[in-house]
């Protein structure tokens, strides 16, 4: 019977602590904030397998697979401090999985400091956002050993559909990282010429249907702009506070594999402004709103 | 019955004219080149209705459209010179398709110049490729007078089966140029994260697999790349050349608009470099090879 | 005996004015807006040789030199649009001076159509500021014709000291352009690393002191930041708009000369936004102020 | 009487060493590769006060102050690390003054470490080059605690004329970054602005004249590019390699801080792919050769 523990009950992260409980595994769930456990545990259609943990060390305590999805690695460093006691209450043999959406190089020291005391480790964020934790069809993108990946596969499977081993630890956040990149370039700059093309006459749905019928269309052109910017609906999805956070670990990612890439930088310094000027809460797509702001033009 | 004058039989071109001439329309070709319209005149299987102009302006003499597909806008202000007598030898009421992957500031030029002798213009670049002029499926985007384009709409039908009113003079070279510009930005940024991905254990079949599920995908990573990169096969159907060309359109109506636009000028720039490197041989997708060469490493 | 005519008295053209006609030359002066020019002629004490011009065809009529110093390239084509008559009043062989910090291939354009009725041409815009157009001491840097040259030397020496040839016609205003934009790249980064600096702890006194006795410094490092920014006394000096309006011009001319150039397009692109978000009354100083809003610090 | 250790005999460390020498301080010296370090020995005049270390422990055994003068940060770390049993070696008191030209976050992480055992620690970069190695005129960029600094003032003066306090541990190596961030940006920009100037026809030194005398300029354009661009004399006296390393650490050092700096991030994509196509042994200034190649032209 695999006991699992599960760290970090954010929005994403609670959906995906629901699905371990439901697939009938053993659980015992810890947040930072003690009242989003309370809330998580309040919710559940049946308790009998769940505990809540009362610090990050009891959590762990005889786990087989630990699950920690917070908001940057260095929130998993945090855990793993002296003053926490989690690697003394960890057994050998251990597998520990982090779906945060982290940095490769953090990754890599985590990894090695688990080693030392005999835990496997395992980056693996999801994309799918809340509906796919819900319906148990996100996307994991998995960086470690294929054996090890091997192992906790059926619990993986309880909130994902697609589950890729990408390469060694640190892969899986280096892919998400690149799509969230590719994701903010394509917006960015399809938010540059849609905004030119208003001001010289040009619909926005008029462009977006020849260019969605042709060689420059993408999941910005074919989904977000029209759906959200020409509506206007900008609904808050996914923040544009962690695609800024997302697409610098991309851009340090790039520098570090001495790959020059003017064009994933500049992404990330245009998201890096964008979330200056809106702030913290604004949804990502209203990134387009500082190049309306400049152009003093909507596209819509 | 409508008398055509089609300017320009490249390899599009010609495929488009012998749309036009199998519509059964009476057409009137020239080339610069004498021999490419010889040999467009030897593989037409009914040339009743077709005749080589020995210039551009027996060509357009007595035509109801004119179509020119040339290189550049400035090919046709060429066409236009003094010392071809062109202007002389167009009837009022003539209008003057430019199927030119042309520039917006030279097209009102042109449409301020044809206006004045009582011609219309309307500047109407393609997309679709050698298929899609063969089969008459081309993307056709239209800028000009809607009521101008109604009347020329069955001759273009010929070879289009989308025909958009993008909106004023220019605006169906600035949607082409903007479409272009956003494939060039998305391939670029692709290229740089598939090589780091790369060269940190990630196979690109593996990156792709999940960004082409995910929010980064585009016709770069879903079409492009796998096909023609991942394969090496690098097909040569669309010059590095003419996107350079394009994306240098896009950047500079974008800056003609005032809309601050880093990622295009960026993107701009590297098509530039690209193509200084690679020679004018080079298809668009090899823009590529450059990130592999600064990055050694294959995206295969 | 020369006699000059002096087309547009803005903050430095009715300096450099004053200057020609205290030089005893013949001067005919216009400006558009009237008031401008009787305000010059009252300022001057003595006005026996000078005259005011009803319009720029009665200026330039009789005159060996003109002189046009106004805002942009277009505006001199305005001026010999087919309206005014200027092409009709000037005689062959008068040299067309252009000190307006124009674009060269609108340059070019008007050398030619002044060729064609015997007129030279040549831009000359020049740098030095009020100061400089007041005490004669400008720099002229001057595109065309080296004999033409020397003809109007000793008119452009009653306001410039240093008067040097640069090139064929636009090769002024290019030169022009590119310092700044140097100006602009350097002014820029500057200040992104030291709003980095001062968001660390460094103070921006202290690290220009180190900078300025190292490799990194620059004008921007050595003269205006410290005068300018860290004093926040931002004064007025040459305007945003204007800076913006040169960087563009050699961002295009580097567009036009083949040369890929990413850094001088970006430096164009801050100058853009930075012109949008802080309007058309601000200092080229105050570009900084746009990287300390979005780092929400101050450099000083 | 202070005791010296000094860790690494490069190029400019072992200068510095000869200095601290010189100053009649005791001083025990090591290096990676042993040879330099005799080599090192061999050129003293005098060496009654110093000696050849068997390994790092051993040099810095009973040191009042150890310098280290390696390549980069993770240098530090690796001499640092438990198999060369360095930190037991060192005894409580001691100044560790890194002149490395390292990045501040791993300098953050060497003086929370040296902290925990007693060890004080200054960042410490140097610049003048060998010149001012050998002549004791270097400037020396300080961060740290204020006190400490003034402790170690005498050793630093030994060959540093210009010792400044910049800020808390990392500060020193945040402006030498910086700085050479500044000059990249500028060295880049003018090349490319000079590029196109000489494709149209002008001179670079007719150029470099008029922006000399104007706000374009900067230490590249009065020195580097006259000296040895203009000349093709490209001497060898500073490392591309180094300068990427240095501009990659101001770019990440800027985006720790939370500044958007498209400028300098692109200076290091621009050092970066100049890197990787002229390889380790190239100048910094030839990084100009790059923008050459693109341009077909040289700058001469």
């Amino acid at each position: 019977m695999t006991h699992v523990a599960f760290l970090g009950l954010g929005d994403i992260g609670a959906l995906m602590a629901r699905r371990v409980a439901a697939a009938g595994l053993d659980l015992a769930v810890w947040n930072r904030t003690p009242a989003r456990a309370e809330r998580f545990m309040a919710a559940l259609p049946d308790r009998s397998r769940v505990r809540v943990a009362g610090g990050p060390a009891d959590a762990v305590r005889g786990a087989d697979v630990v699950i920690s999805c917070v908001s940057t690695s260095s929130d998993v460093v945090d855990i793993l401090g002296p003053e926490h006691g989690v690697a003394a209450a960890l057994s050998k043999g251990t597998v520990w999985v982090d779906c945060t959406s982290g940095d490769p190089p953090t990754c890599r020291l985590l990894a090695a400091q688990l080693a030392a005391i005999g835990v496997s480790f395992v980056d693996a964020p999801v994309s799918g956002g809340t509906a796919g934790a819900e319906q148990g069809t996100l996307t994991v993108m998995c960086g470690g050993d294929a054996a090890v990946l091997e192992r906790v596969r059926p619990v993986l499977a309880t909130f994902g559909s697609k589950i890729v081993h990408c390469g060694p630890v640190g892969a899986g956040d280096a892919v998400k990282a690149v799509n969230n990149a590719l994701l903010a370039a394509a917006l960015w700059a399809a938010g540059e010429g849609l905004a030119a093309l208003r001001k010289a006459g040009v619909a926005p749905d008029v462009a977006l249907d020849v260019i969605n019928a042709s060689s420059g269309r993408s999941n910005a052109t074919m989904n977000l702009i029209p759906q959200r910017v020409v509506t206007r609906a900008f609904p808050r999805t996914f923040r544009l506070a962690l695609l800024d956070k997302d697409v610098a670990i991309a851009a340090a990612f790039a520098r570090e594999q001495h790959v020059p890439s003017p064009m994933l930088q500049l992404a990330a310094e245009m998201m890096r402004l964008a979330h200056a000027t809106l702030g913290d809460a604004a949804d990502h797509v209203e990134a387009i709103k500082v190049i309306e702001q400049w152009s003093h033009v909507e596209i819509a």
